[in-house]
């Protein structure tokens, strides 16, 4: 998906017309993902439809099943792409002001627009539905993993992290604990709650 | 619901007969919540029925739905109790060991019964429907909660985690990143998953 990603979350109109196979495919796709996406975030999942996605960015609908097999994943690869520059992972050399920064982005994008509701929905749909499970591992969760594992890593490399951390169990400590609010929401989900987070899990909680 | 917690979780028959209004309430709710939660944690939730438990625990369907309005409510009390034991929190005066303990018990639970399918079921379940969702946090998740922040501030009290830490975070980054990984299975639940959690979160992932 990456060679598209350049083309995504921008607010930019189709250069060219409606696709009917003049523009090179990559165009078209990064095209219908701009529009999913930008429709997910807007409106929620339950307006997002193959027809509506196929009238608003020129392509048809044949296409559009052949690339995503499902609605879930037409709106996992959709919302990736909407997201990943909002969820970028700053590198400035400082883990702890760039995991907060990322943190507090990630808690707005979650609070203040329906994407928090949208993945709650789909984690909790692909409990009973397999194929939506494996979509939402593949189009969406373990590529923000694999990007989260990536700044931490570099944090060990340039020695602010412990070696012996495992990075893959801090993604859930940060980003987990968050997306555990969001469907158990016995607790808010508040930017107080990302710096918490972000200071339990780098100073640790027990007394020096 | 604590004065029923005693019976719940023992493998004890009825002590006289099938209730019909001769035992005490307590008595006979506690009966129907040992039946709703063992054949729960043995055969899964697919296979819990109203019909099933009135029969096994020999009280009226009627006294049922007076008591549980929903499925989902009986098979969530019947469920707290049953694990009660299991996931009870030691308090040997070492908050470390304590937890590691805890955890562990906690992914064994979650990864060798269908515990952790119920559970990541009901989450799932509980995105969509109203009902559920607070039948889930009433009768399950806030008390856990609840259980988990008691023993953490005992932590506190005995000077051995940091005054200014939020415990309810805390719960998050251990109890909710293991929910994060049954719910969205990119990585596995391990024991040493259950380790690395603790460690992270009481000793802090920096280089000193």
């Amino acid at each position: 998906m990456s060679e598209q990603a350049t083309a995504a979350g921008t607010e930019q109109a189709p250069a060219r017309g409606r696709g009917r196979g003049r523009r090179p495919a990559d165009e078209v796709r990064a095209d219908v993902l701009r529009t999913a996406g930008e429709l997910l975030l807007a409106e929620g999942i339950a307006d997002l439809t193959f027809e509506r996605v196929a009238r608003l960015s020129g392509v048809s609908k044949t296409t559009l099943y052949k690339w995503w097999p499902s609605k879930g994943a037409l709106a996992l690869d959709g919302y990736f792409h909407a997201v990943q520059h909002t969820l970028a992972f700053p590198d400035t050399g400082d883990i702890r002001a760039d995991l907060r920064d990322q943190l507090r982005a990630f808690v707005h994008l979650m609070t203040t627009t329906p994407a928090g509701r949208i993945l709650a929905e789909l984690i909790g749909q692909s409990q009973t539905d397999p194929d939506l499970a494996v979509a939402y591992r593949t189009l969406y969760s373990s590529e923000r993993r694999r990007l989260a594992a990536e700044r931490l890593r570099a944090a060990q490399e340039a020695g602010q992290v412990r070696d012996d951390v495992d990075v893959q169990v801090v993604v859930d400590q940060l980003w987990g604990a968050v997306y555990h609010r969001l469907l158990v929401p016995d607790e808010p989900v508040t930017e107080a709650f990302a710096d918490a987070l972000v200071q339990n899990v780098l100073t640790g909680i027990t007394r020096p």
